[in-house]
């Protein structure tokens, strides 16, 4: 276990921000209760007035650690210091396996201006899926040495994923690049091991009335159990080094020292914006874009191979239908995307798919991290599994927008749409790795080619609500586009979740391509 | 049934507001496909311009009927014509019993704007839990003449409600009442039932693919069963005239005819806003208002009978634990309402318990009907009630916030508040009839302890925070607030969900109260 403590540790501090160690978050100040009071107010109500600010910022504080180490009693104690409409406490459930981590607490995370108590986290599900493996393994040996076990193991193989060592730390791993995320975005994330000793659980637990044992059995562990208590403690060793722990041992000072944490976790300044690159290599736009294959397909050719092609998708499309399939379209204006997403659905029933056409951000979406009105979107894969239908997400635009428009238009600065790309590829690493399938697909226009449609836009009656003054504004950063596009693929274009170019400027071959290659995609994906 | 289909027709012919019959709608207008798509366009556009006016409209199509009637079909031809981003297509998937049938749906809602077209409603699971009902009944009697039939039903008993006749006619007017305070809430609900004769069916589903024929186990009906089919004709008609039959028949003539009818749902214009009524009579002001109890409570014997009260509400919670309990909390300012309310939650784990303190809306909030943001953040029972532990929901303020604040600053016209308790009686008789236990607080303060309390927040370093201009802007508007509160104890105190008047002048009397009668009430429901 010890390797892979020092494993974590060393992958926590080598991260590019440094994170404070909870010492020195509040070593130069210590408050009296009554003191503490005035100073938690005071920062509610500064942290409040961040909410509509470009530079606000939300606090989120994890709450975890040994049952019956007070965890309640010191948040009764905050909600009667500070103001305790100005907290939202959360309970956050377990998530089934195979999901992405996080991707159900997208509901959880607190906007600007918000500070969100959550008792429960996302390493939750870790740690009991880590024991329980443990658990297993314990039971196989001593199975195999002494043939005597015959308690049955009442865990769902199928379901359950084996928590190796190995498995756990990357798990760890990926969810400290998501706090990571987070912290960049202006969410402080500050998480509270609430400890107690051996000695001194047992006695509480001697003390606990019927009534409230429920509580204690909410993650399947004997707290009876010395070697699940010892083995706990390894885990959370394993956590890495930014978790705080507080002793439970004596109330009043476990009240105070949490009372201190969230004062300073309330103060903590947003993480500075990450500087621009000077070295920025801008990529090298590829041919594909630069000049889209001119290639034309016949009418009748097309029309047979469009019916062979979505008889085939409506049948992939079912196959999956224990995975989610993500499609992503981008392109300039007037590429085509409508008609080529039309065309995908045509042959699907309505309940398959849902298509998200996707536009700025609304005001309230500005106080999450951008990724988040995303999140928000995607089906919850498992969960209502026995009664879902919906595997089809399609955006027509998507979070590239970010590297994308928000980049061109100069709505984001150059530190921002830079680390942007890590940020889209945890994300797309988390669905594919949670078992979603995503596909991207960038529709390549020529610049003539555009200008023929807008012009037939304006002409033709019924489509004329296509073309805005905007459409023409963008067509004169062209260059940029093609720039940031070709930015977004050297960057982005993974093995995982990789970029399909097509060319548009005939657009039946651009609707044949895209289905043709997203059937391609689909089959290889459930041949693997 | 034929009873029960002529007792909805009266009930929905009757309602105040009238219901378009669809051969109104568009008999004066026929378009072809060419002027309909342009037609189409136009009003998706004008409809979405409304988006933040504040009266603006959303439009919501609810699409059932026979399998294979060609639902998928028409709205493929839809998006074909209009603008398909326009359109919000959503899946509406069944909902476990006991559970509100709307209360899910409040995120399949179009806001303003809108437009949503939903595969499915909150008739399907009726429909089906009136077959599955109707199939038993049948069962029972072949059973009871024969005793021959072995054939074991699967339905769990204990979790589908027995549809009879009487409570499948309940259910009905209850979806009216709710479709009905959506539409004065400006959704237009335009509800599509795709009909297709049993001979045409039997023709169709000899077509069906393989791989496309669990689209049609979707609901549990055997569409080769002729008294199948039979009985779902019967019971179409049961669910009221205001549905719009399109024959499946024709294909062309089916995606026009639903063109058309989509088209007159975009246009339809906002029903007007209920006219104030003239003859409106003011409720008598209560005593328990006008002069509150004043008896003082011993700080010793407050103690000692909070310590046992919170003991008790901890043991009544956890008893409840298979129902949601919603506590509501209004009052004048400084009243008590969140020390009370912290004292409610003391003894309980923080995981238990949602607060929600209730502030004016925001701007998105605002483009949905106002009880929305209400409904989004009820706690979902039984979905999830396997993992649920929340079942604790505390408003601090609430809905009453319409016929409150919102109606003595005059946010809204007389007509508006004065329909608002129907509104919310409607809300709240859905809840506890999902089992639900609601309960309401009004904390009474005498204008003159009032005064005194804000004064010492005023001198009172950390209760500052909790005094704005806006409190003695209110106080100004004393008489108004009691008047509002009067007429709301006297349109809204109900059986299921009573109203509780609270003393408040002395604090430690009021928490007391609160706590004590909140336990009397949940100890009377549950050995009801």
């Amino acid at each position: 276990m010890s390797e892979s403590s020092s494993t974590i540790k060393a992958l926590v501090s080598g991260s590019k921000q440094s994170v404070n160690l909870p010492s020195q978050r509040f070593a130069n100040e210590r408050h009296s209760p009554e003191s503490l009071r005035l100073a938690l107010i005071e920062a509610q109500y500064t942290l409040r007035d961040t909410r509509n600010k470009p530079r606000g910022r939300g606090v989120l504080i994890l709450m975890s650690g040994m049952e019956l180490a007070g965890k309640g009693e010191a948040l009764t104690q905050l909600r009667g210091w500070a103001d305790p409409r100005l907290f939202k406490v959360k309970a956050r459930l377990p998530v089934p396996p195979h999901s992405p981590l996080w991707l159900q607490d997208a509901a959880l995370l607190p906007e600007k201006g918000e500070i969100v108590i959550l008792f429960g986290s996302w390493y939750g599900d870790l740690l009991q899926a880590r024991m329980t493996y443990l658990q297993e393994q314990k039971r196989k040996d001593a199975k195999n040495t002494k043939k005597i076990n015959k308690e049955k193991s009442n865990v769902d193989h199928s379901l359950v994923p084996e928590m190796t060592s190995e498995r756990f730390r990357s798990e760890v791993e990926r969810l400290h690049a998501f706090e990571q995320d987070l912290r960049a975005q202006g969410i402080t994330v500050c998480k509270c091991w609430f400890d107690l000793s051996w000695e001194r659980l047992q006695e509480r637990l001697d003390t606990v009335k019927k009534s409230e044992e429920h509580w204690l059995h909410l993650h399947g562990l004997d707290w009876r159990k010395k070697d699940q208590y010892d083995e706990l403690v390894k885990l959370r060793a394993d956590l890495g080094i930014d978790w705080i722990d507080i002793n439970g041992q004596d109330p009043t000072e476990r009240d105070l020292e949490f009372g201190h944490i969230v004062l300073s976790a309330l103060r903590e300044p947003r993480l500075p914006t990450a500087p621009a690159n000077r070295r920025w290599k801008s990529a090298e736009i590829p041919a594909a874009l630069l000049a889209p294959d001119q290639a034309v397909l016949e009418k009748e050719t097309y029309k047979a191979r469009l019916k062979d092609a979505q008889a085939k998708l409506a049948k992939l499309v079912h196959q999956c239908d224990r995975r989610s399939i993500v499609l992503v379209f981008e392109g300039m204006d007037a590429a085509g995307k409508g008609g080529t997403i039309s065309r995908i659905v045509e042959p699907l029933d309505p309940r398959q798919y849902q298509v998200f056409p996707i536009s700025a951000p609304e005001p309230h979406e500005m106080r999450h991290p951008y990724l988040w009105r995303f999140w928000s979107k995607l089906p919850v894969p498992d969960f209502v599994r026995e009664h879902a239908v919906t595997n089809l997400s399609i955006f027509d635009r998507s979070w590239y927008g970010r590297v994308l428009v928000e980049r061109v238009e100069g709505f984001v600065r150059a530190g921002e749409w830079q680390s942007a790309y890590a940020e889209i590829n945890h994300f797309e690493r988390d669905l594919t790795s949670g078992g979603t399938i995503i596909i991207k697909f960038w529709l390549s226009i020529s610049s003539d080619e555009q200008e023929r449609r807008f012009m037939a836009r304006q002409e033709t009656p019924h489509k004329r609500f296509k073309i805005t003054s905007d459409d023409w504004r963008n067509r004169k950063r062209w260059d940029d586009y093609l720039q940031a596009a070709a930015d977004v693929f050297a960057q982005t274009n993974t093995l995982e979740a990789p970029w399909i170019i097509v060319a548009t400027d005939d657009k039946l071959t651009a609707r044949l391509a895209v289905l043709e290659s997203l059937n391609r995609r689909l089959e290889a994906v459930l041949k693997s």
